[in-house]
Order: structure tokens, then sequence, then C-alpha cells
């Protein structure tokens, strides 16, 4: 399994970065490929100041070994190896029109001291961050989420878009971080689910991504936009900010286990401001932002 | 003490807005005063766009009631009340020639079901940032800073230097948040040194406060600078916005204790960059800045 969902993630980021190339049209990806000296590596794609795109990364990794202390203690191990792979991406166009988009497929062994498979699971997720709020654009995002998860269980694109509204939450700010999409961990083998229906239903949800953000951003990069409306998205990009370091478990644990930190800060945004205090007028497009980021709402 | 300290605090506040005013020329302060349900409240005074400060805050608080769980936990204590209250300020300078400059001093009492207080100390610091290293700045900051430590305890500044440069680090980039300046807490009353004279210790750093760095934004407001400086500052203070939301303490504390978001996160700069691995050219002054960061240096 390990092998073919590697192979699947590297054949992804091939595919996701031609596509995201040829929508943008002036940057391309930069690659580099790192080692990880405690045993595995990574092949990081990040693209900068493009027509679209001002700043973006889609990274693969896949790292072994000795589970770090920090993680044993979280997953009340002892003595534990592991092997993780994923893909993660993060997207933050230049025109406030465009949302952000952030993306993560990711699968997880666990092994013993003998070297036997103790444990296993796929984990991921996408969700949009507008800056203005097209709700056909969030109906449309949504939409994609949610076909392909009813191809695989009637119930996963509700209990996993509830999940995304809970976890991409600025608790300190009581506001989700975007409008959600869909947020999946721990999924393990049962009954009715075997790790190879797993792996159908998480191929399922990474092959829909171009489909789900692409026409988006095609949508929108055009739209013409104010000062004051940039000035708005890099003050929302703040927030952004703000989950990715206080709240975000892999940003954090990335950090606090030698991680490799350029891959894993490249999900910050190019340009932020921080305004004391901002708030947006009363009846704007801006404040029915806020308001729809504070009551989650049911999009399909 | 508790009073004693807040009306010190305040006029301290009085005079160190009333100083940075005038320095600036331009811009005034805007004051909040808030209220925390619980109990206590705060006067936040924030500059922005001035002519030199583009962004600051100069903020005094005094809390008290029911100690938060989180904190219990964390001093171990059951059932205790609290009053806390101090000065926190943060400057960020628009032109990347003048540092940052933060300060902090508070008092913190603890009291049992009671009322009798079964704890009590003084904590605090002031530290400096630099985006291009002045040596001359460094210099007097923290001669200042040595000055004010050495008429209460000849150890006490090499003590409190030291502690400053371990804790304004930033761990995942193995470089300091800046080039330090004095921390100090759990200051509490010994054989030698009363509560009275620890008193008089944190006050005599408050007031050196305006001496250690108004000189220096003074002497380096109007150099020019070109965008390319304009740039490391707004990368630079990228970092600032890493160590305050993944390291500092009291950053966080207020996040998950429903503190005034608004006047915590005054501290954030107003204008940020994150660029995908940026490496300063080698021999260049801002290289110079990363070797200092990288290896603390004894300025005194």
């Amino acid at each position: 399994m390990k092998n073919k969902f590697y192979k699947y993630i590297q054949n992804l980021q091939d595919t996701i970065t031609a596509k995201l190339e040829a929508v943008d049209g002036k940057a391309i990806f930069k690659e580099d490929v790192w080692k990880r000296p405690e045993g595995g590596g990574g092949r990081t794609r990040v693209i900068e100041n493009g027509a679209v795109f001002e700043k973006g990364g889609v990274n693969i990794s896949g790292v072994h070994g000795k589970l770090p202390d920090s993680m044993q203690k979280y997953f009340g191990v002892e003595d534990a190896d592991f092997f993780a792979c994923g893909l993660s991406l993060v997207l933050h166009p230049k025109n406030p029109m465009v949302p952000t988009v952030h993306a993560n497929w990711r699968y997880f062994e666990m092994y013993d001291k003998d070297g036997t498979t103790v444990d296993q699971w796929f984990g991921g997720g996408q969700d949009l961050t507008p800056y203005y709020l097209f709700e056909d654009d969030a109906i449309h995002f949504h939409t994609v989420c949610k076909t392909a998860c009813d191809k695989h269980n009637p119930e996963f694109y509700e209990t996993y878009k509830k999940r995304c509204d809970d976890y991409f939450h600025n608790a300190h700010r009581n506001e989700g971080r975007g409008i959600g999409g869909l947020f999946f961990d721990y999924c393990k083998a049962t009954e009715t689910m075997s790790m190879e229906k797993w792996y159908n239903f998480v191929t399922e949800v990474g092959n829909s991504f171009i489909k789900s953000y692409v026409p988006i951003a095609e949508k929108r990069k055009d739209l013409p936009f104010s000062k004051e409306q940039r000035d708005w998205q890099e003050i929302r990009r703040g927030r952004y900010v703000e989950f990715n370091l206080v709240h975000d478990k892999g940003t954090l644990f990335g950090l606090k286990t030698n991680g490799r930190i350029e891959s894993i800060l490249m999900s910050l945004p190019p340009h932020v401001q921080w305004v004391y205090d901002h708030q947006p007028e009363a009846g704007s497009e801006e404040e029915k932002l806020i308001q729809v980021l504070q009551n989650p709402k049911n999009w399909v």
C-alpha cells in the first residue's frame, strides 16, 4: 500500500503542477528535492510571482524511521517505527477575487520493534478560503467534494464537511479559516471499508481536486479589484497565518520535530497585513464573508 | 504592592506614549479602554501609520478573578484566585534601519480560597530586533540595560541577558528573534531581595526604556533605504510573527484564555512577507545580521 500510494501522489503532483502552470501562464514551479537525515525525503515544488498565483506550493514527502518522541507520546506507543507520506498543497492567488485553497492527502503506517505493521490509516481533505464570497464558487467546490464522497459512502460528505468546519476554526477569533470542504483522518480498515477501499476513496478525492478548484480560479482571475480589496485580502491572509501557526497540528508537528522548515512554511502567504482592530463596514461584502465564516453554511 | 505597581505602569504608559508621539511627530496613539467580563480590564494605546512608527502599541492591563484552568494546571494549584497587571509594548518602525523593540513589565499575585496571598512575583524585560545591525545601537541598548541592573545586583545583567537570548529564540529556525536585552520572571522575595527591592529593580528597568530605545530611533529614523531593504525588513518581520504565534508563552496564553485578542495581537507587524527559502547573499549586511542572531554576542 505504501508504495502504491507514494506512486499515486508522485503522479498527482505532476498532474496538478502541470495544470496549475497552464492556468498561470507565466510562472513555473521551482523544484527542491530534499533528504531527511533520519530517513526519507521529499520533492517540494513552489511557484512565486505568477500571473495568477502569487505564491503556492505542491509538495510531496515520504519519511520513515523511529517515531519521534513527541509523536510516540501523542499516539501512546513506545519504541515504534513509522512511515508517512503525503501530498500537501496551498495556493495563494494574487487577485482577491480568487480564493486560497489548501489540500492534503496522506498515508501513515506504524510498526513495532520487530517491523510488524501494527497500524495504518489514511487522512486528508481540501478546503477553500475566499476573500470575497461568490456563492456559486462555494456551491461548485462543495458539490465536487460531495460527488467524490458519494461514490464511496452516502454519509462521508456530511461527516467530513463538518469535521472540516470544526478543524479549520480560528478559535481565538471565533471564525472559520475559510468556507471548508472535507477533512478526514484515521481512516482505518473496518468490516465494510478495507484499506483498499479507503485508497479508492482518498484517490477519488485527490483526483477531484483540479475539478474543484481550477474552474473557480479561471472564472475569477481576471476580475478587476481595488487597492482596498487587496488590503482586505492581505488582512484576511493574516488570519490564515494565525490558524497555521497557532492551531494547525500538522504545521506545529513539523516545526517541533525538525521537519524541513521551508517546505512546511511554504503554506504562509506572500504579503500579509495586520491592522489593529480592523472591522468591515456594516452591510459590506467584507462583512458578508465574516458572517459566513462565523456561521458555516451547508452549500449543497 | 499591586496598587502601587498598577499606578506605576499607568504613569509609565503616559510617559512613554507622550515621548513616542513627540519622536513620531505625525501620528498619535488611539486609546481603547476595555473591561474583562471575569474581572479587571485594560487601556490599550495603538499608533499606526506614523512618520516613524508604522505600527505600535503600549498597553496596560490589570486583571483578576479565578485563575483560568489552564493556568491552574501550569502552576500546579487548585481553586486559586489571581491578580495580574503589566505594561506591554511593541514598536514596529517604518524605516528598516530602526529596530523593532518589545518590552513588558508585570506583577502577579495568587490567592487561596480564603483570599490569603500565597504567592507574588515580578517579571519582564525588554529586547531589540534590528533588521540591519548597527553595533553602536546594540552596545547602547545593552549598556542601558546593564546600568539599570547593576544598581541592584552585579549579577542581574549577565543572568537576565542570557535568559533573554534563550527565551526569544526561534528554535525552528535556530536563530534569535533579535539581539536580546533582558528577560526575568518569577522574581520572588528572598532573604536579600524583598518584594520592595524587586519593585525598585523592575521600575528602574521600566524607567530606563526611553533612554534605551529613543536615541536609537532618533539616530536612524531618517536614514535612506531601498525597496530591497524594505523587503528584507518585511521578511524578517515574518520571523517575528513566527516567534510570537508559535513560541511566545504570553501570546499563546492570551489566545487560549479568552484575552482581548486585538490587544494581544497588536504585537504583530503591519506589513509582512514570506518568501520561499529566502537566503541573504554571502557577505551582505543581511547575512551579517543572521550570523549574530545565530550566535548571540556579549555587547557590553
